[in-house]
């Protein structure tokens, strides 16, 4: 893939969303920047832009928790991608949860759905 | 829901992921500020901030290809939300595809894959 053909944004980064490649469930969006996507492509591991680290990370690099990507789809205006991938270590979530996706809107209010998976606190230390 | 408990980016913009609810298929990532959620919240019908239009647009204002919105979920740190719907005319993209999704990476290469369900000539003109 021709990396200047997508719309970077003002940033340099371009939107992608994780999805379950057997569930179809939606478990992240995330950013990368050029480096990023470059990574993804060469390891097929994904490798976001953290903004919050100011740098490019491999999904999983402190809890394990890879995410190996089996399938890339661009839309129709080239400014956001979809990542198919298998969750390695059933959750995707830094709280512990498989969805970052796991708050419902019920009645007006959001309301935690599901169980975590892991203890972050044992991933992540306190 | 308080807006103001969710992560506006500094343009004012959160992103909305739009999946099929019966089929799990992402069919857009778009865009909404504070006017096009409430718009979509008061409504039941996906509002977008159009970033090309400048302006909030009910998604299908020219297609009458609606969404209705039936679930929705927001992430771990609130700058994202994925709206469950159920795409009224078959389509949600403006090539008449069903998703904007529709390019697939294939031997490092972008791949149409499926017949658009509409005509766009005949729905917005030419």
């Amino acid at each position: 893939m021709n990396l200047d053909s997508l719309m970077w944004d003002e940033r340099g980064l371009i939107s992608v969303i994780f999805q379950d490649r057997e569930t179809g469930e939606v478990l992240v969006l995330g950013y990368m920047n050029r480096e990023a996507l470059q990574r993804t492509l060469e390891t097929g591991r994904a490798h976001l832009f953290r903004r919050s680290h100011g740098r490019v990370m491999v999904k999983g690099e402190q809890s394990g928790r890879f995410q190996l990507v089996r399938e890339i789809w661009v839309d129709c205006d080239a400014d956001a991608i979809i990542m198919e991938i298998e969750q390695v270590g059933g959750a995707a979530c830094h709280t512990g949860h498989r969805s970052c996706f796991h708050r419902k809107l019920v009645g007006g209010k959001l309301e935690v759905v599901g169980e975590p998976v892991f203890d972050p606190k044992k991933v992540y230390g306190q």
